[in-house]
């Protein structure tokens, strides 16, 4: 039976990729009957990379149980990030880089963490230490998914790791990885295009924090006027959404990429967000974040924190 | 401040030497602030181990944050088997081989697991990966290890890559490991010096089993009817432990390493037992578990899924 290897819900080029690329790394292993699939359609700019590096868009799956019994995750581990059936298959192998959280197995799994950028980092050091193969495709996948992860080793969670990567891979896929990752990123940012449901969607994550259902989006940008003009429609798709899904708190943080910078809208109790970053909303219903651009590093830690205390 | 490095609670042989050669492995990568210590005094095997490779004892701890604001696990992830403030302090590494439950972090971690017969042989892929010396010493320690993990490689969690793995460790420690096994796992089964109290704490894990606290202790013998002379007074200690510390089951595999065959005795509702192993207790209170040798893989998974039933 196909063992499925996919990334998170609302995939970003990580999860896409990563998928893509653990997936090679498991047939050089000897593990050929393995699939890349994803657990949602790829964004423009995930689009953008996989059109450039030729490589074809992994089959969308709802559920994995109905079709094999052996999954292996990349780029997360909680349980609502995931295939909403996981607990009815095995899960074999996780790579990824970020907080564990409602993950729990019944036997011993195989796993490999580290506090890198990009899950493709990750994986990038497992095809080193088993001395596989990097061709120029899966080096340019491996580097969207990094280039995308640390906004082009921007983000805070950039570590000097991520950047002798970085490196590595340009060479090993011979083109200019900084000229390709800005006209990738940029590719990501065409927001007139998108709707209000798929610009609170598209990058969307659910978290547990003490038994409040906490859901975070993040839209880059390259100019924050764009979700000003929109933020009363983006605000009534978010209150509607959470209304359906039951989210205690949804909050979009939409992130300039040129500038490093981030603003926050709320659905909910925006007490804890508050409490969280030190600051108020203003009379506009944002809160400013200067700096701020990782999620994983700026937003769930002291978040989380807030929810504890 | 320096990073503590231990096993889990109750160490066997694996948990310890795992804390000495991890931390040698951390050394090694340039991280020379930390310290092997132990959450408990060593067993009779381990001591005997320790010895055999003039290793002195790690230092005892009861708790980790009066000391230190971080900490790396080694052979366990469950927080009900670690140190009891776990969550006063930040888990910078996790290396196991166990199945994963209560563990979950605010922020990314480090963690390397692979389904193999020890922790030890986790942390010796960990060396071979980053090109790390492994003395004579460090080898004879991981060895002691893998051997009490897997009863010499006669475990069914023993894979062929922890057979390899012996063999190499043999070439390094430079000594005959089967002999050497052999008198190891014998000092560790001298039971007529142990009280009834230490027989049923000495290799005991608690786990929550879809709410219910379930503690499992195994004890090692050569002989089963060492242990059936002293059923009487080991099922009396059992129920005052599960009473003082709110067991609702306390199940105690004794095992027979030269024959590889178990016996059971059981506190609290026998029903999720004889469930799991599809047979009954008979009329002396002992279900026969013949072939039992492994608690992780033969005990936890059909006990779990008797509770999840």
């Amino acid at each position: 039976m196909t063992t499925l290897i996919f990334g998170h819900q609302s995939p970003d080029t990580d999860a896409i990729t990563c998928a893509i690329t653990f997936a090679e790394y498991q047939r050089q292993a000897g593990n050929t009957d393995v699939e890349a699939v994803a657990l949602g359609e790829p964004n423009a700019e995930t689009k953008f990379a996989l059109d450039y590096f030729k490589q074809s868009v992994p089959r969308v799956i709802k559920t994995a149980a109905n079709e094999t019994d052996s999954v292996m995750l990349v780029d997360h581990n909680e349980a609502q990030q995931s295939v909403p059936d996981r607990d009815q298959v095995t899960v074999q192998y996780v790579v990824d880089h970020h907080r564990v959280a409602n993950f729990e197995t019944d036997a011993p799994v195989n796993i490999c963490m580290e506090t890198l950028g990009s899950c493709n980092s990750v994986i990038f050091h497992m095809y080193k230490e088993a001395g596989f193969k990097i061709s120029p495709q899966i080096a340019g996948l491996m580097a969207s998914g990094l280039i995308s992860d640390t906004l082009l080793l921007k983000s805070p969670t950039t570590t000097d790791e991520d950047r002798r990567i970085f490196a590595e891979l340009q060479e090993l896929a011979g083109i200019d990885l900084n000229e390709y990752g800005l006209k990738m990123l940029k590719a990501g940012t065409n927001l007139s295009a998108r709707s209000d449901q798929d610009l609170i969607d598209g990058d969307a994550k659910s978290f547990d924090m003490n038994g409040t259902n906490v859901r975070i989006d993040q839209i880059n940008t390259v100019d924050l006027n764009e979700i000003y003009d929109r933020q009363s429609a983006i605000q009534d798709a978010m209150k509607a959404e959470a209304d359906k899904e039951g989210y205690d708190l949804f909050l979009v943080i939409a992130t300039d990429i040129l500038n490093s910078n981030s603003v926050g809208f709320v659905i909910g109790d925006r007490s804890k967000v508050e409490e969280a970053f030190g600051k108020k909303f203003d009379d506009q219903d944002r809160i400013a974040l200067p700096g701020v651009v990782s999620r994983k590093k700026q937003v769930v830690p002291p978040l989380t924190a807030a929810y504890k205390g």
